[in-house]
């Protein structure tokens, strides 16, 4: 490759919360210009980026405008407005991940449809156009419904055990998926250059309470066998590659009771399940989507030491300005790596930051997560 | 500790350098709020820092009206105005590292006193005023003539091997040390919070080419015996504990034939001996300083894994737009991390950047060092 490294790329970003923080962190140490727009003025990225524009991302004219300064656009959010996108590139900006790809994954119809068309291993599901529909498909419960369009972050997705639950469906475009009984839930992110290039970085597990039944943390790697490992890898794999896509894609797994790997959904940018990357891998995901859209060789995505990720969710029952109780603390023990999103004001479970905890002992790791989780409270 | 964590505290830095990019990196993750200054609009940290001012750091009124406005001020760089900071402390702005303890780093011979007085192993040396007095001292070369204030960067520093030499001197007051055969030249990191929590960072060691007697990379760790490092660690705490500083002090040593350390100088400041340190250690040199200067409690110094760094510069006979060649070869080489200062021109042998490289193994470490130091070049 004879190409020169050119820092000059205008680099648009679409959104600017925590995934751009940690996306600029990144692109400082190639020098790269990263312009970014989001709606709220006080976004994470606000404060740090000098060309930073407040617009809407699903306005037509807001993203086209932003757009056409760029050389380059990504994204660290995808509900954007795809029509700029897909404008944009006929004028022969680079879009990575792609518009038709973006659009494949804002609605979860379309997109469990493309697994199923390309025989990507997924649950079992039928698609419901209004609540009148669902009621037709009694002998699937328990089940879950998921709204096409719009969900995000749990909104979106309702748990449909019997009958009387079935009112509390969508009365829009939604699918009704099987309800899979899974051993672990685990997530893979894998990236693709614009050369083709594919790699993945190992499958991390999300660790579910053992009472609540919710995510407690994130565990890099994955406790599970080496096959289970390659499967997880070679279906990632396949789903990058099916979309043809450029960039990273977080492809969000179950792994069922008999061994199955099924795709949940997946994000197509830096992910929530790949944080702990910055410290605990040779290549960060934020590292890996720059080299992605840049054409750039992906880097090693090796483990270079077990991790734990916590989220830092504001506490229930505060909302105002922030106050981090007990960061002199969890600073204390040893591996443990902050990062605080710049939210000046917490509300109940609003994700603050997150917490990563580097130990190459996995059980002094896990007492270290929960010392963590016990010691840090965001408050007002 | 009771404390409640505060992202307010307004925090200035005195130059705009390499070492506030990487510093400005760090702070990002505590959403601390870096303020800047620099003399040069085009600075490193110009287009990353929102609240950068163009200023003199060696002008009391440029350096007092900026600290002003802050309620913490540190520095990147030590030619700074030591009034304005003495004037500011008086004023209730926290200085770390002290103005007081600036001053004597700033002056190599009040340093070298420094050392004496306090029992701190260095070379034999004596004072001279002029070229007059060096004349007097024929009986000490071969030896090093090092001015006492403004030396910077290998600048200051002249080789007297023999009386044909002593012209070559500093007709200013300066000084004169005995030439110290060493084996290695190491350096230690160490910090100290307000607290007066100290903690070291493990040796790293100053490779030299075989041939030329330039260094030709930085190791991590050195590699040298357990007793060696132990008392190089104890040297360096011993440093920071007797200047009383806070912040972090990168103590350069040698490691004579004998195996006694001699301190040779010190920088009270993130040090381009610890960049390594970013992907190398659980807490890198920056996340250190912040910790010690806000007085949280200090990281764990420990290597995460073995680690190498080489300075990138600007190729000799080129001076101009900066152009990297190579840098897409060695982003294919595993665990090679590129940081980029953003500087738009190079010239011969400007610090354009560093490239670390991580790998557990030193056989393929020093393997890959030799790759990239062959395959990237920094151009016109």
């Amino acid at each position: 490759m004879a190409k020169i490294f050119n820092t000059q790329t205008k680099i648009g970003v679409l959104g600017g919360g925590q995934l751009g923080r940690m996306l600029h962190q990144s692109a400082i140490n190639l020098n790269l210009d990263l312009r970014m727009m989001d709606p709220a003025a006080n976004a994470p990225c606000a404060s740090l980026i000098k060309r930073f524009t407040v617009g809407d991302l699903e306005n037509y004219d807001d993203v086209y405008n932003f757009g056409r300064e760029c050389d380059l656009l990504t994204i660290e959010i995808e509900k954007v407005n795809i029509e700029a996108l897909k404008k944009l590139q006929s004028e022969g900006v680079k879009v990575f991940p792609q518009p038709e790809i973006i659009e494949i994954i804002q609605d979860k119809r379309v997109q469990k449809q493309f697994y199923q068309d390309n025989d990507i291993p997924t649950a079992p599901f039928v698609l419901t156009e209004n609540l009148e529909e669902l009621k037709q498909h009694k002998e699937k419960l328990p089940a879950v419904h998921k709204v096409g369009k719009g969900g995000y972050d749990g909104r979106g997705v309702q748990m449909i055990r019997s009958e009387a639950d079935i009112e509390k469906g969508f009365d829009a475009p939604a699918l009704l998926e099987n309800l899979i009984p899974f051993k672990k839930e685990l997530a893979v992110i894998v990236a693709r250059n614009e050369s083709g290039e594919i790699d993945a970085f190992p499958p991390v597990e999300m660790v579910f309470h053992p009472e609540h039944n919710l995510v407690e943390y994130l565990l890099s790697p994955a406790v599970i066998s080496k096959e289970q490992k390659e499967k997880a890898i070679r279906v990632a794999k396949d789903v990058i590659e099916k979309l043809g896509m450029v960039g990273i894609l977080a492809v969000e797994m179950f792994l069922t009771k008999d061994d199955e790997i099924l795709v949940n959904e997946v994000a197509p940018r830096p992910h929530n399940s790949g944080h702990q990357s910055i410290e605990g891998n040779f290549t960060s995901q934020y590292d890996q989507h720059l080299r992605a859209i840049l054409d750039l060789p992906l880097g090693n995505t090796d483990i270079k030491i077990a991790s734990a990720m916590v989220n830092l969710l504001g506490e229930d029952g505060y909302t105002g300005e922030a106050q981090y109780e007990g960061m002199q603390e969890i600073m204390r023990i040893n591996g443990v790596h902050v990062h605080l999103y710049g939210k000046a004001t917490t509300k109940p479970f609003r994700k603050m930051g997150h917490i990563t905890i580097t130990d190459p002992n996995l059980e002094s790791l896990r007492i270290k997560i929960h010392q963590v989780k016990e010691m840090i409270k965001v408050k007002a």
